[in-house]
Formats: structure tokens, C-alpha cells, sequence
């Protein structure tokens, strides 16, 4: 095993891992290996169930006493899509040019790496000899994040573990490492609709019901229409059409049936409940006329959750000043990550590398914004621990 | 052989041969022995290539001279689907209380028993000692006609072949033989738009380029916009939007690419090229952006066609007011035929049954209707060629 106080090497063998949701592919015996190197008891908790997949988690504690600091993050990557597309094998970690190449490189293997390297200088420092670190990491933060966190923090919970803060490593930072730090999501809710309409011949459309037309105004409506303009702490709410299906393979057969689907982030001016009111609006506004529509939430959705601006937050705004000469962003931007789990334990921020290649072809990350990320982390969670 | 001028049992031979397309299952000999005894030269020509199967087809012509009539059909058929829905066997010709069943008995076994039969009553009548008769068929029609009638059509023409009128026997009635003659066919042509973005997460869709708004708007203007309000002799064009997909199945990232597919059945107010035009307008109407817009049609176009009403259709409507005491109905309306690659070469009508089982389980004629065809056409047949 290369010395754990360098991230990279573990970065290259947790992208080889393919760990596309849910499987773990060996990441989790990756990290395993590692903490327990460094000292930590380590349990692999598996939760199935409740309409999704089975998922395989870990949670990883070091007591000693003190603070009670929850690092966590996911192994779980999006698939690489195209592979054409890649330049890379996406499982390769090949490094070039200063640049370490994959799918899940940026999310956010590299965060995990960069947990566990700045743990293991602590150890080198001595600056691991008060305090209580964990480790929270799932392997599907990424697809419908049923089986993940937000049960492996009710199984820590029985079990007696509580956090007075924790950090989530997803990539969080804007062009460098520090500039932002996330204080909240907003939140996140996936919606199908369904028009029904009669198949039949398209030479003959009187004896038929084509749904298309009323499935295409409604796209129009639901990506044509703002939410909303954004408030103190959030940006505006944004919708997205993800897909739209029909599958009719014939060009002379109108079709009996089309669906759609779409996400919303949105901020604290909504609530889900709000959300499918705003949704029925909007088909309503495209007059699908006799034909049936059907909506249906796809999974859980998360509400919108924010950390406030003090104690810890306030000692990670002044690591990063002292490090970088600049205050961070507080952000509230970006997608739902795990932290709206967390929020419901303690406070929680997220702190990463800059991202913009994440879920993209040919995704990437440049090694000295991994050291960067090592060496803060290493800052605060020394400083924070330290009571 | 039973006398050729009774239609019925040559009628329930032809059924009895399974020609799904493009298996002939012998029905081609039976015509080429019937024809034959009737002092035509038969000739069989088999096409294949051009990304369909292999075809047989049949050409028969008897020269004599004058006015040259050219009658079309096809003895392919479609499948019988769920056996267990029929209450006989789909190729027994089984006939009980007046009425043939079977697969083919309505489109359009006995289009072409009938242009049998009625020859034969001209030879018998002795109407047949003037002008010229082809018979052009093919074993498919039904599929994708793509080594049929057209193929046959360019062959007889380079032998030196041409033809001053033709009567496709395809189903056209609607209650009773002569209720309606089809003088056209709208034209028909497919299409497929892809619109294509860039890939990425829903949180940051500033990132991404979401493909599917645009889709959505071109979706609502292609199905909402009217091509026409209809011609003299035309129906209003139609579009009809036969799918649309995607096929991203997870709903927090955004698609790079989704496509939509779309029919025109469109009348003489349009060619294909003109279609293209307005295709373009309306997604230059739909405001696509930054997104990339393709246009593809998909397969091969179908021209609009129509006889004028004028010379032989003209002496067809006459000859059917003195059998029936009433005009016919000057139809364009239904699905494509191979009418629309005889209209190449001569105008065309369609003349033949009541179809109202034609494509069904329990497909069935009347016997009354297979004579009355029979001797109508007898009827025009004999007129038309002493012309």
C-alpha cells in the first residue's frame, strides 16, 4: 500500500473501481483497507428495500472523546454514458499533464481520498490525539439514495454515534479550492407525467387520440415557465425535463400513450406539496384536452435545508482565509447532495474541489486541486477537533 | 377448372394459398393458369435488393391492340394474427350464408377474382376481340413494396409497355360495389428531428445544454400549426407526431440528445420538397436556441396523386349510374396504396369492395359483392376498351 498521506494513488485505485450505482465494484474494501490502517473500527451495513435496490455502506468511527467531527461522502459514480465520446477509458485514473482522468474523479472520489490522506498527516503531525472522527459513506448518493445515508445515519443513531458537525467532500468549489463552501441545498423533487390518449392508423387521426401534442405542450409549459426569481440565500428554482418516451417503433401508427419526466431544484419559497400544485398549473396551461394525464413524484423528494453561519462555519470561513487570503463563498447552489440527510443530525457544509466535468464525458480533476483540498482539509478538521 | 366466369371458386383457391408477404404459397401459378387459358402472355418477374427480401411478381398482358387497360393488384396478404380469434381456419375459403371468409378475401383476393372472372365474360360475350389488357400484380404490397409494383412497373416500361388507364382492385366501397371510386391518394412522408444539446447534471443546467425544451416546443409547433384546410378533391393535410424519445433513465441528469418522429399524410397543395420547407419553419418558429436541430425523412416519400375526372373516369362513373341508379363518391381520402406508383405512368383509380374486415380477424366478402364486382367490371372493361 502506497503511504496514505498521498491521496493520489488512492484516488487512481478508487476510479478503477467501477463503482456505477449500485455497485461497489470493491471501492468500499478500498476504503476499508485504509481506515483501518489509520485506526478506525469499520462496519459495512447493507440496506435494502422500501421499492429500491439493495446498497452496500460504510461507517468508519476513531473515539476519542472530544468534538465529534462527521466526514462523509459517496463512492457511487454516474455511468460514463457514450464511451465513444471518451478520450479515456472513464475507469482508467490515467494521469496526464498534471490531470487525473475518470468517471468519478471529481464526484467525488476525490474527496474521499482527500478525507483520508489529511487523516493520515494528522496521524503523521500528532494532530489526531484528541477528538472523534467518522466516516459516513455510501454507495448510492447518486441514483435513488433510499438504501444510502439517510438509513445509515438512523443505524448510527441507534447505535449511540451523534456528530456536532460534519463535512460532506462533494465538489463544492467554483475555480479553487476554498473559494466556496455550500451551507445548503436547495431542494429536489423528480415528477413523471403520462398522457393517455386511443392508438390507431395516422391516415386515419379522427378514429384515434394522438397524445403527443398535449405531452409536447406540456414540456413546453413546465421548461418554458420560471419558478421563480431567487431569494436571500438561494437561486432561482429550476425545472428540467430529464426524458420523454414513447418507444412507438412504426411511422404509421399513432401511439396510445407518451411519457415525461423532469426535476426540480427549488428554494425556500417551496415546498414539494407547493410543487405539484405548480405542476398541475402548468398542464392545465396547455389544455391537454381529452386527454388523460396522469402525474406521479418519482421517489423522495428533498426539502430545501441550510447551516447557519456560526461556530464551526465561522472557524472553516477563517481556515480558508488564512490559507488563501479570501472568505469563501457561502452558497446554498448546486444539486441535492447527501448533506439534506445530515442536516437533520447537525449542522452540515460541503467542501470539495471545483467540479465543472462532473456527470460529463471525459471527467477530470487536476491533481494539485486534490493536494489543495488534502491540505485543507487537514487544517480545519486539526483545528476543529482541537476543541 | 371450373368455369373461369364465376369468380367464387377461383376466389376461394387464391384464398386457400397462405400468401402472407412475401410468401407466394403457389397463389401466382393459379393466376398465371387462369390467365393463360385466357390468351395471356404471363411473364413472373422476381425483384430483390434495395434492403428488402426477394419478391415475385406477375405480369400478364393480351395485345390486341387499341385502348390499353392496365388492372393492378397484389395477392400478398397480412398476417392472420391470433389464430384463436378466428372462428375458422383463416385459409380454408370456408363459405357459410353468403359469405367467404378469409384471410385475403376482402383485400384483395377478390379484386383480382373478379378482374378474372369478368374477362372471361368478355370472351364469352364476345367483348374482348378490341383493345389491349395487362394484368401487373405482386406478392407485396402489404410490407414494403419496395420490389413490387414499382419495380414491375419500370420493367414492363422498358419492354416497350404502356398504358392509357388502370383500375387497382383494392377494397374502396363503403356499403355496396360502386359507392365509391378513389381517384387519389394524399401523399405520405416520415420524419425524424434529433435535437441535440450537452450532457450534464440537473443542478447546474448553466453547464448543460438541455435538448428537451426545444423538443418540446417543436413538438407543439409541428402538431399545432394546420398545414392546409383541405382541396376540391383533398381532405386537410394531416401530421401526426409518432414518438418521441430519450431514453435517459435517471432523472438527475440532463439528456444531450432527444429525437421526435413525425407522419404527413399531405395533399395536392404539397410535394415532399415543399414539406421540407415548412418542417424547417416550424422549428425555426419553435425557437431552438444554441441547440443543435437535424432533419431526417425517414424512408421513402409517397406523392399525392389524383385522375383527373375526364375520359375514363368519366365512362366509370356513367357505367356505374346505369347499374346502380346512382353517382359514385369521388374519394382521396384512406391510407397509400400502390396506386401512387401507377399514377407515375397513367392515371388510376381504385374500384373493388367494401373492406370492413380487411386487416381483421374473421376477414370476410359477401358473394353478392364479389358478382356485383365482377359484373361491373365486366361492364366498364368491355366499354372502356371498344373506346
Amino acid at each position: 500500500m502506497p503511504a496514505l498521506t498521498d491521496p493520489i494513488p488512492l484516488l487512481q485505485a478508487l476510479v478503477r473501481a467501477p463503482s456505477v450505482t449500485p455497485e461497489t465494484a470493491g471501492v468500499l474494501d478500498i476504503l476499508e483497507k485504509a481506515l483501518t490502517a489509520l485506526g478506525f473500527s469499520v462496519e459495512r451495513p447493507v440496506f435494502s428495500g422500501d421499492g429500491s435496490y439493495t446498497v452496500e455502506n460504510l461507517f468508519a468511527i476513531r473515539d476519542r472523546g472530544g468534538k465529534r467531527l462527521l466526514l462523509a461522502g459517496h463512492t457511487d459514480v454516474v455511468p460514463p454514458g457514450d464511451l465513444e465520446k471518451w478520450t479515456r477509458d472513464p475507469f482508467s485514473g490515467a494521469i496526464s499533464d498534471g490531470v487525473l482522468f475518470g468517471r468519478g474523479a471529481a464526484d467525488m472520489k476525490s474527496g474521499l481520498a482527500a478525507m483520508v490522506a489529511a487523516i493520515a498527516r494528522m496521524a503523521e503531525s500528532g494532530a489526531d490525539e484528541a477528538g472523534t472522527l467518522a466516516l459516513l459513506i455510501t454507495n448510492d448518493e447518486e441514483a435513488d439514495a433510499i438504501n444510502g445515508t439517510d438509513k445509515l445515519l438512523a443505524w448510527a443513531t441507534e447505535r449511540g454515534h451523534s456528530f456536532d458537525f460534519a463535512v460532506v467532500g462533494e465538489p463544492s468549489a467554483t475555480a479553487e479550492v476554498g473559494d466556496v463552501i455550500r451551507i445548503g441545498r436547495r431542494g429536489s423533487v423528480s415528477y413523471r407525467i403520462t398522457v393517455s390518449g386511443k392508438q390507431g392508423h395516422v391516415a386515419y387521426p379522427d378514429k384515434a387520440l394522438n397524445p403527443l401534442p398535449a405531452l409536447s405542450r406540456i414540456g413546453a409549459a413546465l421548461s418554458g415557465t420560471p419558478l421563480d426569481a431567487g431569494t436571500a440565500h438561494f437561486p432561482p428554482s429550476s425545472l428540467q425535463l430529464t426524458s420523454i418516451d414513447v418507444g412507438n417503433p412504426t411511422s404509421n401508427v399513432i401511439p396510445a400513450q407518451g411519457s415525461l419526466r423532469f426535476n426540480i431544484r427549488f428554494n425556500d419559497l417551496w415546498t414539494p406539496e407547493a410543487l405539484d400544485g405548480w405542476v398541475k398549473a402548468q398542464i392545465a396551461k396547455a389544455e391537454p384536452g381529452s386527454a388523460g394525464v396522469s402525474v406521479d413524484r418519482l421517489g423522495r423528494p428533498s426539502r430545501v435545508f441550510r447551516a447557519p453561519v456560526e461556530g464551526p462555519v465561522v472557524l472553516l470561513i477563517e481556515t480558508i482565509k488564512a490559507r488563501t487570503g479570501r472568505a469563501p463563498e457561502l452558497s446554498t447552489g448546486g444539486g441535492t447532495s447527501d448533506g439534506r440527510f445530515i442536516a437533520a443530525y447537525c449542522p452540515v457544509v460541503e467542501l470539495g474541489l471545483p467540479g465543472p466535468t462532473m456527470h460529463q464525458v471525459n471527467e477530470q480533476v487536476r491533481i494539485a486541486d486534490v493536494e489543495a483540498l488534502t491540505a485543507l482539509y487537514e487544517a480545519f478538521f486539526s483545528r476543529y477537533l482541537k476543541g
